[in-house]
């Protein structure tokens, strides 16, 4: 189980249930959710990828907004569920156990002012990977592609919804073709290194969907830890989630 | 006069003039002379925008490579001159006084290793810009956009060449469409930020023509200030420059 803190107060805020022998939560998840924009119009997020629902579970903290997880696995969606639940939350989020793809016939076409996703990062190339593993499921593009998440969120978001997704690097001359097709148009981006003096390892990008190009903005860049190892207090202050925006 | 030093020597290693009056030798030029990668097979550089000509004077610190210099403001091009002849570096640049868009006619087509560009950061829009103004045509789209330099690369580079750039970050999805267009695949992206914690106000950008897509790295951020205004370790290193590749 991780527990994101908050040590001021002395409690957990959430607990969040995961399986070592699956796809672990990750830091790239609060990331993510961290840095997504949430406004007063943001009243109905889609968090595609789901997982054991992280992404969910934390932006519960930030807003009060509706918000609907997709995931295609059974036991990842279990553990979801089950935190859902041990943190009171299933009047905010939903939990689908379904695939992305068309998700929008169900769900609400064109309907949400935000869509998140950490999709899995790699391409199934010429691996040998056995569909039936969750974890291969997670990490590499066997049930949904980069192209297939991109085109659901556009079919998701309203006119000049954002979608926010973490990634790495290396994709993101095709992650950028992608946006460009489905007319979301990246406005801020944010790199994530390890530690100072490193390449970068992660990426953050937010498009809006459907608005007029340029007025890209690149953030300051986010170090995950210090030289000695420790966090940053920037990841601590993410992880010790204290107040909304 | 900017003299780049190397304090161990306790000598002046490049001496440059500049004319206050006119667009000044500025950092951006520093920074990309030395970004760019030079190998041992780099034997022909080719320099657009070169204005006061920074980078074939820097690069001239960094490799025996032949550099063409190509700068369309006369006033520019004779301080250009000024200083390679101040420098005693006559046989190894060569500066023309010309426009970029088909120069790779009169000094080689597809004949470049490395191809270098500092270029007019602003499109000329509906602004009231005059043609005559030479400060307005270093700064600005007037002779040559980003499209007509993007493309001269290409002609002038041999396949595996390389081209690199310094820009603004606002332009990124467009520079990157240019790149595609004409077959420069984006290899290396470092960001520069004025200092921590501020958003990035430069970029610099390497890609090789006609190279397979993928394999982005991007590279540690690139810090220009200090919190306390005095230039960071690393810049602090590129003027006083020392040592070869």
């Amino acid at each position: 189980m991780t527990i994101v803190s908050n040590e001021l107060l002395g409690r957990p805020l959430l607990k969040i249930y995961q399986d070592t022998e699956y796809f672990n939560f990750s830091l790239d998840s609060m990331l993510l959710a961290s840095f997504c924009k949430i406004t007063k119009t943001t009243n109905n997020i889609c968090d595609l990828c789901s997982g054991n629902a992280p992404i969910p579970l934390y932006l519960s903290l930030r807003c009060k907004s509706k918000i609907v997880g997709v995931e295609v696995l059974k036991h990842s969606y279990d553990l979801g569920i089950k935190s859902i639940n041990e943190n009171n939350l299933q009047n905010q989020i939903e939990l689908l156990n379904d695939n992305l793809i068309d998700i929008n016939k169900k769900i609400g076409n064109h309907k949400f002012d935000l869509v998140t996703c950490n999709p899995p990062f790699f391409k199934v190339g010429n691996n040998n990977i056995n569909p039936n593993d969750n974890k291969a499921v997670a990490r590499h593009e066997i049930l949904a592609t980069l192209d297939d998440i991109v085109k659901e969120a556009s079919l998701l978001l309203k006119t000049k919804g954002r979608f926010a997704m973490v990634h790495r690097p290396d994709r993101l001359m095709e992650i950028l073709e992608v946006f460009k097709k489905y007319r979301i148009e990246p406005k801020r981006l944010r790199f994530i290194y390890p530690k100072m003096g490193y390449d970068c390892n992660h990426i953050l990008i937010e498009g809006t969907y459907d608005s007029n190009p340029g007025s890209l903005k690149i953030e300051a860049p986010l170090y995950v830890y210090n030289d000695d190892n420790t966090w940053t207090q920037e990841v601590l202050k993410i992880y010790n989630y204290e107040g909304v925006d």
